[in-house]
């Protein structure tokens, strides 16, 4: 049977859209000017205004809801957005007629791991950034409906030591996951193949929290050609994901943190049984000239460490069992372009046509439970 | 029943070593000094000197027979090679030994699509060169077994009337396949969103020449990490085809080349369906606000135009049907480290256990007897 009135949704990828106060309430008073606020624009936009630089996507990508053929304009006030968007109250009414549970929402204006503060000019006032965000999440946002929404927190990752010190405060109040780029590299900082980022794995170990890594959140765009539509980009975003994962299995990061959880998002699952394959293959074959593990196969790392989601992905789901159906979650992505909201559980429930009840549940919520510890 | 004894293996990926004398046995005299030749430098090594630079890899990757242990040296000296890779009755030899019918074999010292000429100071030399790789090609090396090669040719990728020209010239001399890069863009040529290579596209048209695209030709390096294992841009030199798919299905190209055939070269197949899938998806919601074919499906543009092939794809052999069995052909990828020779059709017989005698034949023969007009 497909899913069935009783399969919850847990979605862990989905969007909010900051309210225009979220640092201006929390930020001390020396910063409110120069910090995070929203303005109004000669063309009577609002965008974002920090650090003296005007930042004009407030809601990029923000359609939930529109017919397809009314894409491609962006929303630049709030009023052009539905309120379900920043508003957290009717966020889980907008989940509620989406037949959706819970849900866990990436940042937006600070990019979906916080890029926008690792590029600022001023650390402290980027960190005081980092801790308004995350205090807003925690507090406000999931705060509104804690049953409702799973706690996901960002760090002020060009300090490891401050990292390691918002981790810990966050996992103290309820943080279930971190946001992370999908690779550091791109965005600057030391790639996974240095030991620069093993405290800041311990301790997401020591709090059992998942790395939460967002196709595109390392700003790099797929894709040869800058004069290329933008539907080449959209559809290639997974490839930065296989990026990842290679560079993950391939560096000794996984060996030296066991408990580390890998959570994949918007990258859907059909591409994992390849890359999972040819990792092994090359495995095989060149790891004897290399300095990476000669013990363990790539495929069984991934098969400990990684979660991958899918929206809509009939040859993922095919391939379930190949994959792993514990490695497999749902989300929504609310209210970004991906989404099908407010048909989810419609379409949902043509993708998982043939697939039994209790694979269906551990997919759509059993395994989102455990990872984030939640509503359990 | 898996692989028969009657069942030919019909290559579309190995590659040959270029003898000492490919280019001083056809360039004019004036030519013969600057253009390419094998040198010995300080360390008694083979080089190839061209345009008063040494090259310093003459085999890059020749490996073939050795054990995976062994790999991570490269051979250094003609010496080092087993004859197969730069003498075609040798070649001929190993095939036998192989149980492998024909091949297509790419270039070596030029790059896979000739890269090397591409970034070359002297033009009109370079186009000697490309000429005299074509006519050893189809002369040297296809013609001491016309029915054991398939032969491949390059163009003079930077002048677009002389590649028609060229392509023109060797057509009438049986060449059956062109190399060009997996995409231009990363070389500094026009993008496949551009009208630039139409008239090369329809002289291919008019030969009845597929595009030949083999991962890694474009000189781009997958992966973030510089300092990763070269494990990971191994493992995900496909992500470039990816790129190079949807590239090419989002570029209008094929609606004005019908009758154009892109054949992707050792990036396997597994990847397929997901990709497709995802251009689907992305076409299906973004299509209305760019300026892209609104009529057609991606993934019906796939099943018409490209072609994939594989070495050890159980995922994509398990998913065939899904693939399409007439978008499937083999390769060997003598003498580099993902062949399985001189087991390769033990390796075949292992992968191909449950498939079909009919769907065994098509996809590593049959496909490529018609897909070049060869040995029917």
């Amino acid at each position: 049977m497909p899913l069935q009135n009783h399969h919850e949704i847990l979605s862990v990828d989905d969007h909010l859209i900051e309210h225009p106060r979220v640092w201006q309430d929390r930020l001390p008073q020396k910063y409110r000017e120069v910090g995070p606020r929203i303005i109004e624009d000669e063309n009577k936009h609002h965008v974002w205004r920090y650090e003296g630089r005007n930042f004009p996507q407030i809601g990029l990508n923000a359609v939930a809801g529109k017919d397809p053929r009314d894409f491609g304009t962006e929303p630049v006030r709030y009023e052009d957005m539905i309120p379900g968007c920043y508003d957290p109250a009717a966020r889980v009414k907008d989940m509620d007629l989406d037949g959706v549970k819970a849900a866990m929402c990436y940042p937006s204006f600070p990019g979906f791991a916080g890029r926008v503060f690792m590029q600022a000019d001023d650390r402290e006032l980027a960190e005081l950034c980092v801790q308004a965000w995350n205090d807003f999440h925690i507090d406000e946002w999931c705060g509104a409906a804690p049953d409702r929404f799973i706690p996901m927190v960002m760090a002020p990752f060009w300090d490891i030591r401050a990292s390691v010190k918002e981790i810990e405060r966050v996992a103290g109040k309820g943080a279930r996951g971190l946001t992370f780029p999908e690779n550091p590299v791109p965005l600057g900082l030391p790639s996974f193949h240095t030991r620069h980022w093993d405290d800041l794995f311990s301790a997401l170990e020591d709090a059992d929290m998942p790395l939460c890594l967002h196709f595109g959140s390392s700003s790099l765009a797929p894709g040869f050609a800058q004069d290329a539509p933008f539907a080449v980009e959209i559809s290639l975003f997974a490839t930065n994901l296989m990026w990842t994962t290679s560079d993950l299995l391939f560096s000794g990061v996984l060996q030296r943190h066991p408990k580390l959880k890998i959570v994949l998002a918007e990258g859907g699952i059909g591409w994992i049984p390849y890359i999972t394959e040819r990792c092994d293959y090359t495995w095989e074959r060149h790891r004897w000239y290399m300095d990476i593990d000669k013990e363990t196969r790539p495929s069984e790392l991934f098969r400990k460490h990684f979660y991958g989601c899918f929206i809509d992905d009939e040859h993922g789901v095919k391939n379930r069992h190949e994959i792993g159906i514990d490695r497999i979650t749902f989300e929504v992505d609310y209210p970004h372009s991906d989404s099908n909201w407010p048909n989810t559980r419609r379409r949902a429930a043509q993708v998982l046509a043939d697939v039994p009840d209790d694979e269906v549940e551990q997919m759509l919520s059993g395994n989102v439970r455990t990872l984030f510890n939640f509503g359990n």
